[in-house]
């Protein structure tokens, strides 16, 4: 398909450019103070899918921030693609550690990106992904091989648990009807293998409050008298975990399903070095559950990880205090059969049993969503290996991820039909983590690989 | 004495407002942002013991914050009364759950103080409390009834380990030479009940740092298959104590003195309610140290409290980030026989012990100080006492102190001399904490009883 080549080549500059733009907006749903910014970007996006050669383009309110749906519907009778993406971003924080501004984009070459990579908060996850797919459909029209309807929906809660995209979804089900959903918000192995991931974990977000004395006390005082907040917490926290490092929630594991050798046995040909992978992240040693390895720990197994804590005296120099509150910001992730709601109970009581007399304890429950394994016999899995296969040279491997898109399970229910997660990004692109990226290459391999899955996959509907 | 009480009427309103002036100087020693007001408050201290009728006043340097030194010397072959105090306070945090500014004084009135208490950061600790014995000395001076010689050292680095104090102390013994060493910045039973604080708790503050990956991770991706640097610092704190709540560091107890149940039969005589001492914390429980009660576990039995913890993500919403470091500041109360420096070793040493391969552990010392007990048959002590009966009606009650005062410690061994601790402040009066005050009543019936503690001193000296 040489013409998409000649076309991203002839636009390079333009196509780097404009998603340069789109990154500059601090869309950071998390943080109120970004809430116009979050705003601003989905007028953005609005605009470039008008660009792009839309038919209809609509910002759809919500009891948060706008969903972006738009659409070209060139004949009734062909497939219809639906593309999900979402335009909002992870908090910047820590921003000390950021080497450039977050919201400044430069490009910068690294030893895996020799042709540069574009650095900004949302570059890969999920700007990045996301405007490929409004450029690879800018393409088709102006090429006029656009082969099948297209719908996208562009969310701006993504990083703050969807949570409006659900009643969304359910009162949309008809306009959103489609044949296959396209999903580029993961990764894949590298750029010389590409892969496509089919199970995703859930996730179970909490918030939790311990109190311990009604007022922070004097430490010489009362310590040793009174129970402290933060050595509760720590304890409670610490007992979430036996020796084995598995999770002591009762029922916790009920419902994981466990995978059979031959599959642990399929899943362990993908090519991984525990040693790259310890020297990449400065480790002496990994950490994890009994009797399963790092790439079965953060796929196939469940986890509970602290992702903020605080309470006491947190500034400069030393304050003898014994605080009256501490809280910590928990998250699950979860595997399929795990039902999020189910499993964010079962934390929240035994949580509150835990704690001892001395201290009152509350639990407060952000956001959550199911986990989700997609078979690869489908057309749409075929369809996206082929494409793959033909701009990588080599055909994709199927992995399951540790992240979480909990929308994916929900499409499934409300609109019945499967999703492919065709991930353009790399795990050391540092989503979610200071210094975020996303390669050139990546970005246009996508825009060249997008197209293809489009013909096949109408080539299979026949 | 009706003299000084007729002084003290006739004065009420000025001696209120001085206090008032100095209090409205943000002297916070932690935060170097208020290193300039910590100065200008040395400055306020040296003009207010010259205009109360100090011979000599110096401003002596260090290599911290200044140590204002006064003196007056009436008579070399009278005895000498060394005053020490510190003008420096505890940072406002947190701020928000102040009822009024803390450097905005105000009198209101409580069910404990209804003839009204001064509201602000350092009202009782330490200021009100050191000013009370400038005002006496004034008034002595005024009224030709000072009985003996005096010295004031008064520090500003109290709330930070006095850490300039001992080479001053060492290098000044000559000038320092005394009879008896005065502090009030202890508190006392209650406004009907007097007490002089016999036994203070040592202190060793660390900071710890707890290292895994070398960057952010998104808790998708790399959840259950790192260290998370939370889970695992909380799995360290909680290991910290025992099932009994006793300390497991090695050696901890090795020097700790048991006191015979006599001792603790003795304690035990203090006034106390424990539901009156649950409800004023709004606690369902106490807890602590199996095998001693509330007023021995405060008191006489070393504590681990942590006094501050941070890491990841702390701000509104949600971030599913495992992050790289988290930290926590931790105080040790240690009682008398317990080096701090052999403590703080300890600490470190198993703190760095216990940490799993897969985490790099830093450990930082603040500062610390021996612990002290103090005879009850000296002349400084009957005088005290005297002093009391002869102001309150009712002799005042020994009592052990979970508090720190590490300089009492240093000025026996480089001064060779005794400290009375003559406290008159309250535990309600909320030092360390938000809303802290300090009793009109409280202030000057202080000013009213230390000229008898003079006056009893050189008597019983004699």
């Amino acid at each position: 398909m040489e013409n998409i080549t000649n076309y991203i080549q002839e636009n390079k500059e333009r196509l780097i450019n404009e998603l340069i733009e789109l990154l500059k907006i601090p869309s950071v749903s998390a943080d109120s103070a970004y809430s116009q910014d979050v705003i601003d970007t989905s007028e953005a996006v609005k605009q470039s899918l008008e660009k792009a050669g839309c038919d209809k383009v609509e910002i759809c309110e919500t009891d948060g921030y706008p969903i972006v749906y738009a659409e070209k519907i060139i004949d009734p009778n062909l497939p219809t693609v639906l593309v999900y993406g979402h335009y909002d971003v992870q908090p910047p924080d820590p921003i000390e550690l950021w080497t450039s501004p977050p919201f400044e984009p430069v490009i910068k070459k690294t030893d895996i990106h020799p042709e540069g990579a574009i650095f900004a908060r949302g570059a890969c996850d999920d700007k990045g992904q996301m405007y490929m797919h409004v450029k690879a459909f800018e393409y088709m029209v102006q090429s006029k091989t656009l082969p099948c309807n297209v719908k996208f929906m562009i969310e701006g809660e993504e990083e703050v648990g969807s949570v409006n995209l659900k009643s969304f979804v359910e009162n949309n089900a008809a306009k959103l009807k489609n044949d296959v959903i396209l999903i580029s918000d993961t990764g894949m192995i590298s750029n010389q293998q590409p892969s496509i991931t089919t199970g995703l974990r859930g996730l179970s977000y909490v918030e939790v409050e311990v109190t311990g004395p009604n007022r922070d006390l004097h430490s010489g005082l009362y310590g040793g008298a009174v129970a402290n907040p933060i050595n509760i917490l720590s304890k409670m926290i610490a007992s979430l975990h036996d020796e084995n490092n598995r999770i002591t929630i009762p029922g916790f594991y009920d419902k994981v399903e466990e995978l059979s050798l031959k599959e642990r046995a399929e899943m362990a040909k993908a090519p991984f070095d525990i040693e790259e992978y310890k020297k990449a992240l400065d480790l002496k040693d990994v950490y994890g559950e009994e009797g399963y390895v790092t790439n079965e720990r953060n796929a196939i197994r469940p986890t509970l990880d602290v992702n903020g804590i605080w309470g006491g005296y947190i500034g400069q120099g030393a304050k003898t205090v014994i605080p009256s509150k501490a809280f910590a910001k928990i998250s699950m992730r979860l595997v399929p059969n795990q039902d999020w709601e189910e499993i964010t109970e079962l934390f929240t009581k035994h949580f509150i049993a835990i704690a001892p007399k001395a201290v009152t304890v509350k639990v407060t429950p952000h956001h959550g969503g199911q986990g989700y394994v997609t078979p690869i016999d489908s057309i749409g899995y075929k369809a996206a290996n082929m494409a793959y296969t033909e701009t990588f040279g080599i055909p994709a491997i199927p992995v399951r991820s540790g992240g979480s898109i909990p929308i994916v399970a929900l499409f499934e229910k409300e609109l019945k039909s499967k999703t492919i997660l065709m991930g353009f990004g790399l795990d050391s692109d540092a989503i979610h983590s200071p210094n975020e990226h996303f390669g050139i290459f990546n970005y246009l391999k996508g825009i060249e690989t997008i197209p293809l899955f489009y013909n096949y996959f109408v080539e299979l509907s026949k």
